[in-house]
């Protein structure tokens, strides 16, 4: 999905990320074991690993040793978090096969978010006070956006400040913590870690804004899950937003109905995609995302390590490419 | 629940420990406090900080400021746990008021878990390594519980072994950490620190029992809760599996049936309880919580600090003491 050009020592990074994925879930109950690496499996886009690895590099980070355990307690993080919120949002699908929660059940899906969480602060916890203090914050902000999200379900009135703030909450502020971190672990200065951490903010935002145009353009086979679910649970996203502004009074109405109603049909969602098609939504909200990207790249001081401040940069590109 | 002749100083470390919870679980997103505020509120017996306050000052720790962020962690892990537990068993009553789940929703309930788990790893995160390793341990070991004891849901020939390992792991190995927690962070020696956590554990180990107990003969104004949880749920425990064994042939086969059911009527519920109070099976799990308990007053050091020390033996006597 991320279609970039990564050097021997970056791949090095992420494979002792998955290494240490993989040894730090082991359980001596079979069950708990097995769940857990099926939702750590394969299909994962590693993007949180990948974000830090680049911006350990780029400040000049040298031991990927020290670095991966931090990088592992992340993507475990992450992990724990689409486990419940699929449990959260009925999702059937996460990362091209059945969602833990719609294989195992709920209780199954509750524990062994649990115990991902668990395992991500053990790791996370190696790095002492600061970083665990870092990397605590942003899991409550993701708490916290989860909560605004759930309160303005169904809300199509939502304004564009609100569904900022939410994926502020949501995406941006774990993506700035892992590059913040990575800067940090690194030995990176004081003006380097900065710059990496609002350049991890602002290409969250960009990230997030994608994923939400995805839902309406998005290919299925490539998204691996189906087009349309927010629409479903009645996430009110930017393309939603501006598709309410840009749309003539009939098909306003329509998709007000829509985005309100707290169940739809098939036929429902599928008309929703084509108003909001029919508008300049998404390309209004493709530009946001483009704006964040370049902000992003605005952040990151010209004193990184070359080589990987343009992996930064490139990666920064991919994302608003993401196929749609 | 609990009546303990504790000194100022113990009461100046809970209510230390109860700032410190109020103080962390502040939001900016009203919603997500509220529930915090709700989950974490009163009617807990604050069992588990008082352990750790209990550990600590038996081998002579002197800064009980330096110990509450500690002993507010675990309040706030196994809060947790019980948030999302409540969803996992349906449970409709907690701590004498609503469950979480039941009063906001599913939804709710898992993101309200996953924030107070963040806030409970924030404040054990700021103690270094080797505690952070010992909290993540007992936490992943209370998951691998959950999920024993999920495998064995509704099964009457689960045996008395399988039994104590689901609670060695549930119950007894959280309580474990903390006593060995509170005795490392306090400054207690080797064979002190040694000790206390085998307290920990057989304390754990007498506390579950009794709790299961209680399911059968409890005093619901007492409890909180109605009795017979577990015989709804299909948890099987240490009163069933004993009157399982003592009872007649004809009270057998109905009490087996009646655990092995996935729903249970009320008259069916009481018949079980009526079958379990027939047999010896409260006094034999009342025994064996009798022993475990003697096991762990055993396991003090002599060296600690006799004030303290007799308190922890109080309190493991008022464990077996609780009402039934």
């Amino acid at each position: 999905m991320f279609k970039l050009c990564l050097d021997s020592s970056v791949m090095q990074g992420l494979k002792l990320v998955e290494e240490t994925i993989s040894e730090s879930i082991r359980s001596d109950e079979p069950a708990l074991w097995e769940m857990a690496r099926y939702a750590t499996g394969s299909g994962g886009k590693r993007f949180r690993p990948l974000l830090m690895v680049l911006s350990y590099k780029s400040v000049g980070g040298t031991s990927l040793n020290e670095l991966a355990p931090l990088a592992a307690s992340w993507e475990l993080i992450h992990t724990a978090t689409l486990v419940h919120d699929d449990i959260n949002d009925d999702s059937i699908f996460r990362r091209r096969k059945t969602s833990l929660f719609k294989r195992f059940g709920i209780v199954n899906a509750v524990v062994t978010g649990d115990y991902l969480f668990t395992k991500g602060f053990k790791l996370g916890g190696m790095y002492g006070k600061e970083l665990v203090t870092i990397t605590a914050d942003a899991c409550s902000k993701m708490a916290e956006g989860e909560i605004l999200q759930m309160k303005n379900l169904h809300k199509a009135c939502v304004s564009e400040k609100t569904y900022l703030e939410q994926i502020s909450l949501k995406t941006a502020a774990p993506m700035a913590a892992i590059c913040k971190q990575g800067a940090m672990l690194g030995g990176g200065r004081c003006d380097e870690v900065e710059g990496l951490e609002r350049f991890g903010f602002n290409l969250g935002m960009a990230y997030q804004i994608v994923d939400d145009i995805l839902d309406v353009v998005g290919d299925e086979s490539v998204l691996g899950k189906p087009v349309g679910v927010d629409i479903c649970r009645g996430v009110v996203t930017l393309p939603h937003i501006a598709a309410l502004r840009q749309a003539d009074p009939v098909d306003r109405e329509k998709l007000l109905h829509i985005l309100e109603k707290n169940f739809v049909t098939p036929d429902q969602v599928e008309k929703a995609i084509e108003i909001i098609k029919s508008t300049n939504a998404i390309e209004y909200a493709l530009g946001k995302a483009r704006k964040y990207k370049d902000m992003a790249k605005m952040c990151l001081s010209p004193s990184l390590d070359k080589k990987y401040r343009d992996m930064l940069l490139q990666l920064a590109d991919s994302v608003v490419k993401r196929s749609y």
